[in-house]
């Protein structure tokens, strides 16, 4: 049997990359294909990438892939595609909270063109990296997740797309944060949308889900750490290590959801 | 009694030039300002503009505004804001399915273009309106939808996006259509985000609601009309008739929802 494909995208810092830190790790030893914008200045992939195979542990590849550039996306689908043939996994991590760093407090700080830099990483590139990259899902060996035993139910590849639950419009007690929530909220619509197109053939689905990291210390973050309990501020590592557990939970009967980290529906 | 003042954004066709028309038909005589693109190519418009105030009729004023352009929409407000100081009800009309006047069908059919577009248009432009005009409706005379007795709970202003019941995520079980749909999920987030920010004070409040007209007859539906049954495709006419309607019954117990034109929630 090959070893299972994942695709981590946005893997530079953040999830991305402590996803395809523990991807490595894996059971199975993986081939982790980590893309990132500037792949010349991520010291930390360059040196997972240097290690190649070793014993029990998996291999990283290194892409180019700026999530607002089409052409970024297609050149590297049809790399894996020539390299690796199917994808088992993909993980769209890249997004930003407004190209400010900071969510908008009111209408005040809302601009167009923050909204639309934000829609185009958080909501545009998920989508284009499901149009170029379902070709190879559809050809995963369906290596995570959870199998039923009716070969009909059963999936060939897994799309997770990193939500946020201040992307939930029927959970928005607080308001603010205009881009970065309509971004999201669009995300769910779009893994919803998914779901239904790469739900439809009877062998060779794919399981579309959007998850929610819980509240992570990472850069995305970093401004609003200080009014976080302790207790409810994860880090990276636990964060992935749970939504790696749930994700092997995950089935045709979970696709078009979105979940917390704890496997507990997200209201749209 | 100042006459109720009325905004229709995207009034040169279909449901806006409609709202137009009815508005200008309204009980109390009302200054309804038309805003669309080209002016001076709505000959319609123009028509109505000119006949200027008749007994018991309303007076149409005709503003170019395209909602792409934030200055557009800066500028627009500061005419407003400059003959009339406030607005009763402010309805965002203007949309898109897709550039191509088509919804993609398959992801085969999505381009990172087609997204943005639809994007700008049909929900960045409506959250672009509100943050201009909400300082005229929150000095609105309260002059559409019901009044509840109790002063706190009484609104200054009544906000519109014309939403889909496409957009709705929970009611998704056909897919396609990527950029209209996730446009919309992010329209009815922008309408509950605004419903916060515009909900707080105590007396200034904008009722802010997400509207879906049902399938009406206009150039945006033309090419889907043979797949609608007679009794379910409306007529402009009946459509803003049934809207109207339904707007006079909305108050702050309304605000932040989505509902269709027989007052149903709609599901987000
Ligand atoms: N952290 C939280 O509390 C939290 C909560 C809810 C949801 N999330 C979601 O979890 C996911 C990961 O967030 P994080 O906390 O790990 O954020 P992060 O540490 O700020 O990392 C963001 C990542 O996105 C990448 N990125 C941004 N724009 C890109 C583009 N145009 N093309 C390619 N990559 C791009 C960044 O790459 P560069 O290094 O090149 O900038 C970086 O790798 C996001 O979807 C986020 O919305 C996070
Ligand atoms: N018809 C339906 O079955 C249906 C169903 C559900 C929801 N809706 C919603 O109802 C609303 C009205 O739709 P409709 O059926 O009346 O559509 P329509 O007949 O196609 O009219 C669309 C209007 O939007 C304007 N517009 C487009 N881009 C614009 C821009 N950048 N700036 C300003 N105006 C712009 C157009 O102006 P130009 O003349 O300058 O192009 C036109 O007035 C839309 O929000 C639509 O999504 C309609």
């Amino acid at each position: 049997m090959a070893a299972p494909v994942v695709v981590v995208q946005g893997a530079s810092r953040g999830l991305g990359l402590e996803f395809c830190k523990q991807l490595l790790k894996w059971k199975t030893p993986a081939v982790v294909i980590a893309t990132c914008r500037h792949p010349d200045a991520c010291q930390e992939l360059q040196a997972l990438a240097a290690r190649g195979p070793g014993t029990g542990t998996g291999t990283l590849s290194l892409l180019q892939l700026d999530v607002d550039r089409e052409d970024d996306v297609r050149g590297a689908a049809e790399r894996v595609a020539a390299l690796f043939g199917g994808v088992d996994l993909m993980i769209n991590c890249s997004a930003m909270l407004h190209p400010s760093g900071r969510g908008e407090t009111s209408l005040r700080n809302v601009s167009a063109q923050g909204v639309m830099a934000t829609v185009s990483t958080n909501t545009v590139g998920p989508l284009l990296m499901a149009k170029y990259f379902s070709p190879l899902l559809m050809k995963g060996g369906g290596a995570f997740g959870a199998q039923p035993p009716e070969r009909s139910q059963q999936h060939r590849g897994l799309l997770v797309n990193m939500t946020a639950r201040v992307g939930s419009i029927g959970d928005n007690a607080l308001g603010g944060w205009y881009s970065y929530r309509l971004s999201k909220a669009a995300l769910n619509m779009v893994t919803k949308t998914l779901s239904v197109e790469l739900g439809r053939s009877s062998n060779n689905k794919v399981v579309c889900v959007s998850l929610h990291p819980g509240t992570v210390a990472t850069d995305l973050s970093a401004p609003y750490h200080r009014g976080v309990p302790a207790d409810r501020l994860f880090s990276p590592q636990h964060s992935v290590s749970l939504l790696l557990a749930l994700i092997q939970t995950l089935s045709m009967e979970h696709t078009g959801g979105a979940y917390s980290w704890d496997g507990a529906p997200i209201p749209w």
